[in-house]
């Protein structure tokens, strides 16, 4: 239980820089505005994707799609997490019963 | 068994809510008619993201994003709970065979 | 075995139905060409969702936020169906190691 | 653990030839410049789908449609692998419980 626990604190932790990345880049690469980096971010990382608040020079387009990679490890890894966490969880039960 | 109905019922009703939050602050904060702003939430809440139905100012943008977060949390509970009554049916099937 | 073999019959099928309504429901409701309502139909049901082909009207935002629904109701469906056998599976290896 | 492996190896290999297909063809069907070409493939392949970069003719939309079908056959499979893999270590955990 306790390696979930800091294996999650993990997950949300890389879940935060990789939001202060998106915002970071988007304000100082793509000249967003703090709101419109910060939106940006948001909808680059959940797969919304309404559309770019302003066209991308060809610089913020190589950083929009290291985002979406570097998003997709994390996001992966979060998956990962949360599975086993209800896997372990059922085993527990599954011995609970036996 | 009874368990899980209850936890569907409540990501269910979960999912209502938000769709009813999504409308009404699409409606109020952006001004959006009531077909749109449901619309709006749908492909929000959806990700499937078209695109904005008309431009967002800074408030809508922060509503939208906090609707993206509820989602996630929402749409995760209900994810974890199917995945839990699919197990759970998985291990009575076990103990079944042996 | 056979049971799952049928499941996943019936999801191909739904999935199937799912492209022939959507395909119908732009080319009709949304006078769109026969090209662009495949197009849209598959940008819709995998969620990429680049934009709307053409601006829609009321009738096909209703019809495009059902096609959304009934969307998820399948490949919910799929899903569950491939994890149930992905899970039967890993049982059948379990039985064995013993 | 060496099936995983090799499994693993090939969803990766898959993954690339999926990027390396969709860079050509919208480099040589949709005449985009090769960094656009890249873009449009990573934010279709991820269904974040901020909207096409230049507007696409009845040939590109043909050629998008297999990308994003192939896609989801690509990532299904990688998803099966890893879903398996979870749960593989998850019985070997079980088994050394016992
Ligand atoms: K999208
Ligand atoms: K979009």
């Amino acid at each position: 239980v306790r390696i979930f626990r800091s294996r999650i604190y993990t997950a949300v932790a890389l879940l935060v820089l990789l939001l202060l990345i998106g915002v970071i880049g988007f304000k100082y690469v793509s000249q967003y505005s703090w709101i419109d980096a910060l939106y940006m971010t948001v909808i680059t990382i959940t797969t919304v994707g309404f559309g770019e608040v302003y066209p991308l020079d060809p610089a913020s387009k190589i950083f929009t799609m290291l985002l979406i990679l570097t998003s997709i490890i994390i996001v992966g890894y979060a998956l990962t997490v949360i599975t086993e966490y209800i896997l372990s969880r059922n085993n527990l039960e599954e011995l609970k019963q036996k």
